[in-house]
């Protein structure tokens, strides 16, 4: 496998639903996505029931995904007290949302950069004390750019993703949470990210808000990002602009892929088995995506050397 | 200006309506393109009205457009017949569609490859006889891939190029006529163009029927591309995949150049107002596109300094 798609949808695309989807559906969506190749899944986030009802069944979804051999089972978490809800679980990899954008670290989480630093040693504390097998990822918010703050400077992007390093995090991510990245900043970030922080340079969260999703997916393989994540039929609208798509669709990563010559592992055909399961858990919802619509190109020679018809 | 967006919409997204767009509609949709800064316009074919009645009355748009000052006039011609009347029309620019799949060739326009390269012989002596100002273009459809044929060697289109540089056209661009073509693929074919044909090297024609359109945009500007087709809201569907999108969106292109630092010399503002007259002339009609939906990022700076709100 030359490249890692992490699904992300059951988390970053359930939780812009309003609808709650019950919990044997994400479990049979999990399911069929790990039968597809997928070999990471973001299944879920242990956050307030409050704030983010979609999530309120997280330990259930978790314990069941951790039954799938083979399936790297990861979650977010917004501060300490849920991370060790999490380490109990059992997952193998934590991702903590950090904003680079200060205003938006505000307004989302409710915590200055300060804070957020501090609950981040906190959490690598616990982890190393207790749970030392358990991977813990900080993934870097509006790091290339903010609806509140407008741009963000990469400078400030790379001095968070060092912070980071240096409180013991695995890997930093870097998510284009608002869809402002363009493909050049894309290649020049993720260069300079391995420059400063070498091995934990971790994988690209994109979004196509704004049609660019799979253009930056190219610049950031140019910069040797080996991981992506995106979401089974681009689950998961962007709140500023209802309609448009938020993640960068999986079935499309992939296509793109598999289609340079990059191996994901993943089997195309369940993995539109996948997409037909969400539908029908999710009667009504908009799935989006290309290549599930238009088909594979005649004589498709995937990565692995299967033909399409 | 670093990048010339050569908009289509006129010519290939009409052509792929069922419906007729009356001449005055087409005239004010021409010049809302012209007024945004567009600079090259393909604004018809000359072509049988039976095959093709949304272009019956090319003469007449051809007649309106080049009265806009700094207006590039372009047409699509099938053969000679047709181009002598777009020379006799007057127009900038003549492209001539030669399939690189001969199974395409022949069922579109129903010529096999000798019989089209006699055509673009004819054609060119025509201009060089009597039309010297009028450039030629070869545009080699399938040039990436043929729904029919399937995959297409990239020593096939680099042949194809060559002989259409010796039978005397100013210019060879690529089209991946069916979405077909991946970003390597992109990027190693137009570095060889450049290495066979060398100035005659043309623009591309991308769809974005995969979701690959812009991803192959910016490995073509990789390979030096600087002209790119596209149409306004994406107009011109994939006959081959109903709803899906056929021509990379206009706005969606200059909005992924201005990002990066490309000057396109286009006025975004009066772009949506060009696609705003589109929308009234085809109610009901689906434009496709991102950042029409979701606006611009908070401080954007275009290339020519101009900031968003």
């Amino acid at each position: 496998m030359d490249i890692l798609v992490s699904e992300v949808g059951p988390r970053d695309g359930l939780q812009s639903l309003k609808r709650i989807m019950p919990t044997a559906d994400k479990q049979r969506w999990i399911a069929a996505l790990a039968a597809a190749g997928l070999r990471e899944i973001e299944v879920g986030s242990f956050v307030s029931q409050r704030a983010l009802p979609q999530m309120a069944d997280c330990a259930e979804v978790v314990a069941e995904a951790l039954t799938i051999p083979g399936l790297r089972v990861a979650v977010l978490v917004p501060n300490l007290k849920y991370a060790e809800l999490a380490f109990q679980a059992g997952v193998h990899l934590i991702s903590i949302p950090v904003s680079v954008s200060e205003p938006h670290s505000v307004s989302n989480i409710r915590k200055t950069h300060a804070e957020i630093i501090a609950d981040v040693r906190a959490i690598v504390a616990l982890r190393n004390a207790s749970y030392p097998s358990i991977k813990v990822e900080a993934g870097l918010s509006t790091a290339f750019g903010c609806t509140i703050q407008g741009p963000v400077s990469e400078d400030d992007t790379l001095r968070m993703a060092v912070t980071m390093a240096e409180c013991g995090v695995d890997t930093v991510n870097l998510a284009d949470t608002v869809g402002y990245a363009n493909p050049v900043q894309v290649r020049r970030l993720f260069t300079r990210l391995r420059q400063v922080i070498g091995e934990k340079s971790g994988g690209a969260h994109l979004h196509d808000t704004r049609g660019l999703g799979l253009a930056n997916v190219v610049a950031a393989l140019e910069a040797g990002v080996t991981t992506f994540d995106s979401s089974l039929g681009g689950l998961g609208g962007c709140p500023y602009a209802p309609g448009a798509s938020g993640n960068i669709v999986t079935e499309d990563l992939v296509f793109l892929l598999e289609s340079t010559g990059l191996a994901t592992g993943v089997d195309f055909m369940r993995l539109l088995e996948a997409r037909a399961v969400l539908a029908a858990a999710l009667p009504g919802e908009t799935l989006h995506g290309h290549i599930a619509q238009a088909g594979l190109p005649k004589g498709f020679a995937f990565s692995a050397g299967r033909r399409a018809a």
